[in-house]
């Protein structure tokens, strides 16, 4: 495993990205794709995918193209998403709601465990996924007893650190940050931002220059 | 605006985490704040944000720190967030309607206007902001008569490419893509992804990481 652990970020970025494409073709595509045409549904060019997998051994057969369900298996073992993972939710919003009834979710493996919320009124609820909304403080011993890898934070902004803090606490390695708020972790644990008004504005000043050329 | 377009992405993306705080130091802390502070409070290194906000001309006061309100304003006159931006859902799934929903856009002038859905039995559906959710095929009508500037979609994966056609036939400038596809765009529409899943296949690569390190 050595020479996987120099795969550079960007790759791994990318990887995920190359096995969506891969996953629709192995129900319904032909068993072998060039990188030409991967680099077509990826939208990025075939020298960098070449250049990607090259990361993790000789894959292509020169002149025909990659197996697409050994391509397949080879990135999920790399990404590790080759197995289940254990999620909680904290924050049951709307959009902590809808991420615990993500269909999406489930098929690739990722099981929300546990769903918190620091609103009495909402503890006790049951979610349309089976699960029971818990006070938020319980993460701390809840994240210890289900052995919770990654936490997703769908809180209020002013509540994200200290959140973030509790799911470390409780052993949390990773956690996926949908709030505008800048969380610090310490070095053990990985972090995400995924706060959807953040992608907004850069959109928006992407159409503003755009605006101006015409 | 000549030296404003030339500010470089990475620096534009950073902008719209340096407001973050300063909105919530304008609401309720010191009119003045230091780079050093308001690095620690964006988690990135005070040369960083001196940099970067020099790229808009002189705005701090050597040995204070920056005017709050003068700084944020500024920020929003770059990203273009000072006025309000038309936008509509294409996809009302959980996650497109949790989107619809949101207090987080309406307070910073993400206005969705309107609603859509492939599924019959959803068209006619009212929604909690008020929306009615109409039929994809009315996207190229409404997206014009509306004036929409910017798209969501939140449909399944193999919808994805279609419906970012027919936003940008409608005159869409942007898309935010929840879905896990690749989308390509004309040179004209700016395009940003935000597909949860992959960034939990991130994470996971980095807790494998993190594991085999211990």
């Amino acid at each position: 495993m050595s020479k996987e652990s120099k795969i550079p970020n960007p790759t791994i970025k990318r990887l995920a990205i190359y096995s969506r494409p891969l996953e629709i073709l192995l129900e319904s595509g032909p068993p072998v794709i060039s990188s030409k045409k991967l680099a077509g549904l990826c939208d990025v060019n075939p020298a960098q995918i070449r250049k990607d997998l090259a990361y993790f051994g000789e894959f292509g057969i020169r002149g025909v193209g990659y197996n697409v369900r050994d391509l397949l298996n080879a990135i999920k073992g790399i990404l590790a998403t080759d197995r289940e993972w254990a999620l909680c939710i904290v924050g049951m919003g709307h959009l902590g709601s809808s991420l615990a009834a993500s269909e999406n979710f489930k098929k690739r493996g990722y099981m929300v465990k546990a769903a918190f919320d620091s609103d009495a009124r909402k503890v006790g609820k049951k979610l349309e996924c089976g699960l029971t909304i818990q006070s938020a403080s319980d993460i701390l011993k809840t994240v210890r007893d289900l052995g919770i890898e990654i936490g997703l934070i769908t809180t209020p902004p002013h509540e994200a650190q200290r959140v973030a803090h509790l799911l470390q606490e409780g052993g949390v390695g990773a956690i996926l940050n949908f709030t505008a708020t800048q969380i610090r972790t310490r070095k053990k644990c990985a972090i995400e931002n995924a706060d959807v008004s953040i992608k907004l504005e850069n959109l928006i000043y992407h159409l503003e220059q755009l605006d101006k050329r015409v």
